[in-house]
């Protein structure tokens, strides 16, 4: 019998206690699945950072380590770590994704949150919005979620410009590159979606003078990861009246800390890291087909490559 | 020479001042345009409803009076219009609903207010809402404004469902139709948008009866027409409960009076009937095609047939 052990907070055992068994069966997968085994007989490690489980090399005939998270970062460069581990590309976190950020771009554009503060009898009828396709938008990251979040806004007119830091060609999407592709993409955006990896590259990569490149008024969105963002200079940007308003989901410390200035900021609204939530039905089902896949000898799906960190 | 009589509320001449002109160049039209002609000299009427002009009936000599609205229901009543009248169907107008629709449904969905609102330093992340795959959204009117939003919620993802008095087949969208139809779309809908034309047949269609077959909890979105709902039946379904949000666009009176209940009231949101603004390059694209056309002895576009009001 397969011995597979959950090795996540507490919350989410709730979500999968039952939805991971049932993935598994409908794998054709016979498995003891568990939050307390002897690390030496584990086969498999379905895992969110957790502080009960910091050094792996206790479990010494597991075959896999298979990530409940989109993003890797803290597990990649575990030293102790030494099997295979593969990144949820949960086709739920995809469209949550997506509805989260075409939300939070068309919030911007319409200036909706004017609308729902100024409810005091004035009618400001002058207050039409530019249309979508003249609005420049800007995505980072190409991957799973930077690609259908980018396609998605195409689909509603906006000017959308996608980057990456390897080229990609995807139809429908005007796509740069690289370092200079990077200054291109930023100049004159409206509206900018950071949706990379961390990685030590991502890590500050927008700072002062990428904020500096966006248009008058422009919004940064951040539901990729906090420290892709140098918080100072985001607040800075702000302050100056350059960049006019943030939406962040993710933080270098989550929970955010309640006195963070984000929290008290009048142009940045924080939400607590939904936007890339995976939903347990959709990543039990891709759980469940890699260890089917380990088990007859199959490539593993979204393998992590070390070496890019993701 | 072509006269054509711009007869508008002044802030829409300003709009059109240099659009229209534009236009007509492009479509090849030698016109002379303004405010103030003798009625029978003149040509084409360019309209909006304005108290300026109500009496049509002076305009002995004119061809087609072409609406800048799509909603012609304060016009097609009147008995001293006998030309051509036609509406406004303007690309422009479809993209800026659909986008308006497409926020407003994601704001609810997901629900923004609740984190614009809530900026306590209180991180709330069991708060992750269903997908749009499980919220059933149902849109009423299946006509270029309906059509284009509904299927723009289907690409999102969401339970769609359109209905319409006529039968309509409309590729990938779930249709009803007639009164049982009308029953069957609202059972159990969690977000209502109501994109129907003002008529006889539709004044006051949704009221306490149509509202309680909604899912509890369920908002209404009404970018259409205000007349198209009973306001005393919403403002009470909200206060029972059953319903937890409005947003509204558009209202019996425009502007909404200050002291309107919709204004005061915590679960509804007015926008100021920006939903449907027509804009004014393509609109005067469209304006000027038709003037083309009547010249060319070829047929209108969009046509009102003053038996169905639309």
């Amino acid at each position: 019998m397969i011995r597979i052990l959950f090795s996540a907070p507490d919350q989410r055992w709730a979500d999968y206690r039952d939805t991971l068994p049932a993935a598994l069966s409908r794998a054709g997968v016979i498995a003891d699945i568990g939050r307390d085994f002897d690390p030496e007989t584990v086969d498999f490690i379905v895992f969110a950072p957790n502080p009960g489980l910091t050094d792996f090399t206790p479990f010494t005939r597991c075959k896999a380590v298979l990530s409940l998270w989109a993003g890797v970062e803290s597990i990649v460069t575990n030293a102790t770590l030494t099997q295979p581990l593969t990144r949820m590309v949960d086709t739920g976190l995809t469209s949550g994704m997506v509805e989260w950020v075409t939300g939070h771009v068309l919030r911007h554009h319409l200036g909706i949150d004017a609308h729902i503060r100024g409810q005091d009898g004035v009618w400001r009828d002058h207050t039409v919005p530019p249309l979508a396709r003249d609005r420049r938008v800007t995505v980072l990251g190409l991957g799973e979620l930077g690609r259908a979040c980018a396609l998605m806004l195409c689909q509603l007119g906006f000017d959308v410009t996608g980057w990456s830091r390897n080229p990609r060609d995807i139809p429908g999407l005007r796509c740069l590159s690289g370092a200079a592709g990077l200054a291109q993409a930023l100049d004159g955006a409206d509206i900018l979606v950071t949706l990379l990896p961390l990685t030590a590259q991502t890590t500050n990569l927008l700072g002062a003078a990428e904020f500096a490149r966006m248009a008058r008024g422009g919004v940064v969105i951040n539901p990729g990861r906090g420290a892709l963002i140098d918080d100072v200079a985001l607040i800075a940007a702000l302050d100056l009246g350059h960049l006019s308003q943030a939406t962040l989901d993710v933080f270098r410390v989550e929970p955010l800390p309640p006195d963070h200035a984000f929290w008290q900021h009048p142009k940045v609204t924080v939400t607590p890291h939904i936007a890339s939530a995976t939903r347990a039905d959709t990543a039990a089902t891709q759980i469940a087909e890699n260890i089917r896949r380990f088990e007859a000898g199959e490539p593993l799906l979204h393998l992590v490559n070390r070496q890019l960190g993701y």
